[in-house]
C-alpha cells in the first residue's frame, strides 16, 4: 500500500510510481496511433465514414456507468479486506484483554496469545500464499510452527490450539465458566475474520464484468477517432489518448484493489499489521516489543 | 461460478465461456438487420422520419439510470447469497470450536457436527433442489440421513437434532449452562443465515423493474436506428449491435445475479463451500479430510 | 407479490398482471393527445415557440437524479421490510430452538411457541389493519385470541405473554437462568422487528420528495412537446408516451414499494410467512404442519 | 412530520403544505426576472454575449452530482434519525420485557420503566431545547422531575438511576445476576441511541458542501439565461423559474432534512414517538394507557 | 469543524471561513488566465485547433464521476471517524453505567472511570500526534500519566489498566463474574473504536485515485479553453474559472474529508468529544464536572 503525500501539482505528471500509466501504455499508445492512422486517412487518403459524436456519448454514459459500478464494487472490497484486517487486529488485543480480566497466572496467559499472532500470520500465509513458519516459530516454537505450517489450514488449528488451551485452563479451574464464554465469543469472531478473508479472496467479482466492461471499452476507443475527426482537428490523438488513459486507468486500478490482499502497490499491508499485533501482543505479556514496519519506496507491505 | 484469469487483449473477443453473447445473440441479430432494413429503405425506397438523438439521449439516460439501479439490486443480492454462506462456513466452524472450548469427551462432539455438516448439505439441497441423502449418509448414518432427506425442511431439522443433543449433553452434566448459552447463540445464527438464505430464494426483485426495464430496452433500440440513420451513416448497424450487446448484455448478467443460489455459470459455489466446511469439521473430528474441489473448465460448482 | 417467471419477448408487450401500465394509462393519453395537439398547431396553424432540446436535456438529467433517488429508497424500504420479516420468521425458530435447548418438558414449549405465532399474526394484523384472531384461536385458544386481537398492540402483548412464561417456569426451576438470558434476547430481537415494522408503516417518505418530483414530472412531459416539434416529426407523440410511460411508470412503482405492507400486487406476502411460522412452530411441537400458501395468479399474499 | 397521503393530479399545483416554494419563492422570482431582463435586452437594446448550452450542461451535470449526494447524505441522517429513535421504542419495550422476565414484584418495575419514559422525554427535551419537566413529572414524581429536569444530560441521569436501580435489587436478592446482565445490556442499547441522536444534532453536514452548492447554484441560474436566450426564445423565463424551482427547492429540502431532530414540517416527530412509549409502559404496567397522537393539520408533532 | 449556520444569500459570496476558495485561488486564476490566453490569440492572433463540447462532455461526464465516487468515499470515512468517536462517547458512558449496575463502593469506580478517561484522551493524542499528559494528570495521577504519556500505544495501555483492575476487583470478591463479563465487553468495544480510529488514520485512500482524478482534472481544465472558444464568446474566462472552482474545490473538500482526524476546518472536534467525555465520567463519579467546550471563530477545535 502507498502512505505517501500527494505529489504537487508541478510533480503530478512525472510521478510513475503508484501511477497505472506503465501497465496500461501500450494500449493507450496504440489507440492513439490508431487516432493518428484515421485522421491522416480521412484528410489525406479518403473520406472515412464519420459517427456521431451525441449517438457516441450515449454510449459513453454507459460505459461511465459500468465502469463506475466495477470501481465502487472492487474499491468496497478492498475497504471491507481492511475492515477485516482491522478486526482481526481488534480481536487479537481483546483476547489480550480478556487474558488480562479473567486469566491470573501470566504463563497461561502466553499459549493462548503466542497462537493468536500465530493466527494472524497463518491467515496472512495463506493469503499471501506464503510460508509463514519462520515469523510462527518465535511465538509458539519451532515444532509447533512446523506443524502449523504443514497443514493447509493452520489459522483454524491456531484458533483451535486457543480453544483447546481455554478448554483446559477452565477443567483445572483457572479460568470461569464467564471466562470460558468470553473467550468462546473471541475467538468466534477472529474465525468471522478468517472466514471473510476466504471469501474475498475465493470470491472474485463476476467474471461477466470483466468481458462486458472490457470489451465495452475497446469498441468504445475504436469509435472514437470516427467520431472525432470531424470537429476536433487536431486534438484528435490527445483527446483519444486522454479518454484511453482514463478508462483504461480506471479499469487497471479495478482489477487491483478487486484483489486486496493480492501483493502489489495497492494491496492491503498484512505484513505490517501483523507486525501491529506482534507489537500488541508482546505489551500485553511485558516483552519488549519489536518496532513497528516503516514503508520501503513509500510502499508498506 | 467462474474463477479463471481474466483473458488477454487479444483473446478477448474470442471467449465465449462465461460470456452473455450467446444467450443475447437473437436479439442483437435482431435489431442490426432492423437497423440495416431501416437504413435501406431510408437511402434508397423512401425518406423514413428520423429521430432526434439529444432527445433519445434524455432516453437513454433514464434507461442506464434503471439499467444501472437493477444491476446494483442484483449484485447486491448475489453478494448477499454469499456472505450468507460465509456465515455458514464461518459458525459451522465456531460451533466446531465450541465443542472443542465446552465439551471434553470427543464422541460428544462427533453428533454435534455431523449433524452441522448436514444442515449445510441440506441448505444446499433446498437452494438447488436436489436430493443431499447420499452427502449426509457419511456424517450421520443412512437413517437419520433418509429422516433429514424425507422431509422439506431438512436444515431445520438438522438444527433441532443439535439443540436437542446440546440439552442432552448438559442434562447429563456434560456441558456446562456457560456451554448450552454459546451453543445456543451459534445455533440461532446459522439457523439466521440459513432463512436469509430462503429469503433470498423466495423474494425475487420487483417483478414490475423487469417490464419496465426491459420494454424500455426494445424501445429504445427499436428508435435507435431512426435517431443514428441521419448522422452515423454506415456505422448505424454496428452501433445498434453494440448498443444492443451492452444493454440486453448487463440485462441478462442482471438476471442470472439476481437468482445468486441458481445452478449456472455465475451461480454461487455451494458445492464447494459445503465441501469447504466438510474439510474444517473433519480435521475439527480428526478424521482425514477430504480433498477441496477443483473449478472444471474454470467453473467451480 | 408477484413469483411468476419472467415472460418472453413476444408476451412482454401484453402482459398487464404486475405492469404499472393500467395505473399511468390515463396519464400517457393526456399527454399523448397534448403532443398531438402541439404538433398539429405548430405545423398547420401558428409556429408555436420551441424549446431547446439541450436545456431539456439538463432538467431530464436532474428529474433522473430525482426518480432515481427517490426509486432506492422506496427499493430499500421495500427490501428492509422483507428483511424484517426474514427476521421474525427466523428468530422464531430460535425460539423454537431455544425451547429445545433449554426446556426439557414439551408442554411448557407449547405456550411460548403458541404465542410466537400469535405474535407474528398480530404484527401482520396490524400493518394489514385486519382481524387475526381466527388465525390466532387455534394456537392459543378462543379466549386468549379473543384478548389479543381486542386491543391495539395485540403483537407487544403476545410478547408478554412469552416473557411472563419464562419467568414462571425459571420460578419453577424448569428453566436456568442462562435459558432466561437466551430467551430474554430472542424476544427482545422479535420486538426489534416489531418496533421496525412500525418504523415503515408509519414514517413514509419525506412528503415533500413527492411534490418536488410529481411536479417537475409534470412539468417536464409539458414542455417536452415544444422541444421535440422541430426536430423529432412524425415521432413527436410517440416519443412523449414513451417518456411519460418511463416517468410516470417509475413513480408508480416507488409509490407502491415506499409502503411494503400495503396489501396489493408489490407488497411483502405477509400471509405466506406467517404460514411458513406455523410450519415451523408445527414441527418443533411435533404436530402436523399446514401446507405453506401457493401463489393464486401469480401472487403470493 | 407530514403524514397524508398524496394529493391527486388535480391538486397537485395547488398544494402549499409541506411545499418549499413558500420558502423559496423569492428567489424563484428573482432568477425569472433577471431572465426577463436578459431577454429583453438581448433583443431590444443590445446583443449580450451567449453561453454554449452545451457547455453549461457540463456544469448542469457537476451540479446534478453535487446536490444528489447532499441530498442522499442529508436523507440518509434523517432516516438515521428515525432509526435511532425506533431503537428508543424497542428498547424500551424490551426493558419493559426484561422487568417481566427478571423480577417478579410489580413495584420494583415501576421505578425502573418510569426512569425510561423520562429517559425518552429528556433525550427529546435536549434536541427541541424545551422543558420536559411537566411530561417526566406524572412518571417520576416532581422532585425526580425537577431535579432531572434543571441539569443539562438528564437523559443520562434517567439511565443513571435505572442503573442505580438495577444494582439495589440484584443487592436485594430480587434480581439474579442473569438479569442484571440483561439490563446491563438493555440499558447501554438506550444510551447508545441517546449518544446518536447527539452524534446527529451536534455535527452537521460539513460546512463546505453547503458554500460550494449554493454558491455553484446561483452562479447556475445567472449563467442561464444567457444560454437559453438564443434557443429557448419566450420560454426563457419559464424554462429558469423551473430549474430555480428544481435546484433550490430541492436546496431546501436538504437543508431541513439534515436536522432530523428540528421541529418543523419535516422533522421527525419526537412527541408522537414519546406518546408511542408511553402507552407500551403504561400497558405493561398494567395501568390505564394514553391515547396515541394523532396528526394536525396532516402534521404529526 | 465549522458549526455556525448557514450564511445568507447577500453574504455567501464573501464568506471566506470554511471556504476552499483560499486553497485553490492559485489554481482557478492561473487556469483563467490560460483561458484568456487562448481567448486572445484564436481572436487575434492565429486561429487555434478547437476541441468539440460534446467530445469534451463525455470526458466530463467521466471526471464527474471519479470525482463523485472520491468524495463519496472520502464523507463515508469522514462519517466513520464520527461514529467510531460516537462510539467511544457512547462506551464510555456504558462503562460508568456498569459501574453503578455491579460495582457497589463508588472508590472502586474511581480508577476504571479515570482510566476511562485517560484511554479517550490517548487516542485523540495518537491521532493528532500530541502529548495529553497533561490532560490525563487530573484523573489518573502525575505518575501514571506520564507513564501512559511516555509509551506509544497509551490507549491500548489505558484499556489493559481497567482489563486488569477488573481482574482485580473480582478476586477480592467485589465484582461478580457477570460483571466481569459485562466489562468485558465493553472494553472490547472501546477497544474496537481504537483500532478503528487507527484503520482510518493508517489507510488513506488508494492513492491511485488521486493520480488519476488529479490528472484528469488538469488536463480537462487545460483542454477547456479550447472547446468553449467557439461559442461562448467573452463568457470563456468566467466560465473556466467556475469549473476550475467547482472541480478543484470538490477536490480540495474532499482531501480534508479524507483524514478526518486532522486537525483544520473540517477535522472532527476531538477535544470538545474528549471534554464530553470527561463531562459524563464527571458526573457518574458526583464530581463537579468541567464546561462543554464552545466554538472559537465558529470552529469547534
Amino acid at each position: 500500500m502507498i502512505v505517501k503525500e500527494q505529489p504537487s501539482a508541478l510533480k503530478l505528471f512525472l510521478v510513475m510510481q503508484g501511477s497505472v500509466v506503465p501497465q496500461i501504455l501500450g494500449k493507450i499508445l496504440v489507440f492513439t496511433v490508431l487516432a493518428i492512422v484515421v485522421m491522416a486517412l480521412d484528410r489525406h487518403v479518403v473520406a472515412l465514414p464519420h459517427v456521431s459524436l451525441t449517438a457516441l456519448s450515449v454510449f459513453g454514459i454507459a460505459l461511465s456507468l459500468f465502469l463506475g459500478f466495477r470501481n465502487n464494487a472492487a474499491y468496497d472490497r478492498w475497504w471491507e479486506g481492511r475492515r477485516i484486517w482491522g478486526g482481526i487486529v481488534s480481536d487479537t488485543r481483546n483476547l489480550a484483554r480478556n487474558c488480562e480480566i479473567f486469566i491470573a497466572e501470566k504463563e497461561d496467559r502466553q499459549d493462548i496469545l503466542g497462537s493468536a499472532v500465530a493466527f494472524a500470520h497463518a491467515v496472512r500465509g495463506d493469503l499471501h500464499d506464503t510460508d509463514v513458519t519462520g515469523d510462527i516459530a518465535i511465538w509458539i516454537g519451532d515444532d509447533e510452527a512446523a506443524r502449523l505450517g504443514a497443514q493447509k489450514g493452520g489459522a483454524e488449528a491456531a484458533l483451535r490450539i486457543i480453544a483447546g488451551k481455554v478448554r483446559a485452563l477452565h477443567e483445572s479451574d483457572r479460568l470461569s465458566g464467564f471466562g470460558q464464554l468470553a473467550f468462546s465469543e473471541t475467538v468466534s469472531a477472529l474465525g468471522r475474520h478468517q472466514t471473510g478473508c476466504e471469501r474475498l479472496a475465493t470470491t472474485p467479482l463476476p467474471f461477466v464484468y470483466s468481458l462486458l466492461v472490457r470489451r465495452t471499452t475497446y469498441l468504445y476507443c475504436v469509435l472514437l477517432p470516427f467520431a472525432l475527426v470531424e470537429t476536433t482537428g487536431p486534438f484528435v490523438p490527445i483527446f483519444v489518448a486522454v479518454v484511453a488513459y482514463v478508462f483504461f486507468g480506471l479499469q487497471a486500478v479495478t482489477n487491483e484493489l478487486e484483489h486486496p490482499f493480492r501483493q502489489g502497490q495497492n494491496g492491503l499491508p498484512l505484513r505490517a499489521l501483523c507486525r501491529t499485533i506482534e507489537i500488541s501482543v508482546a505489551q500485553a505479556l511485558d516483552r519488549p516489543a519489536p518496532p513497528p514496519l516503516s514503508p520501503r519506496n513509500g510502499i508498506l507491505g
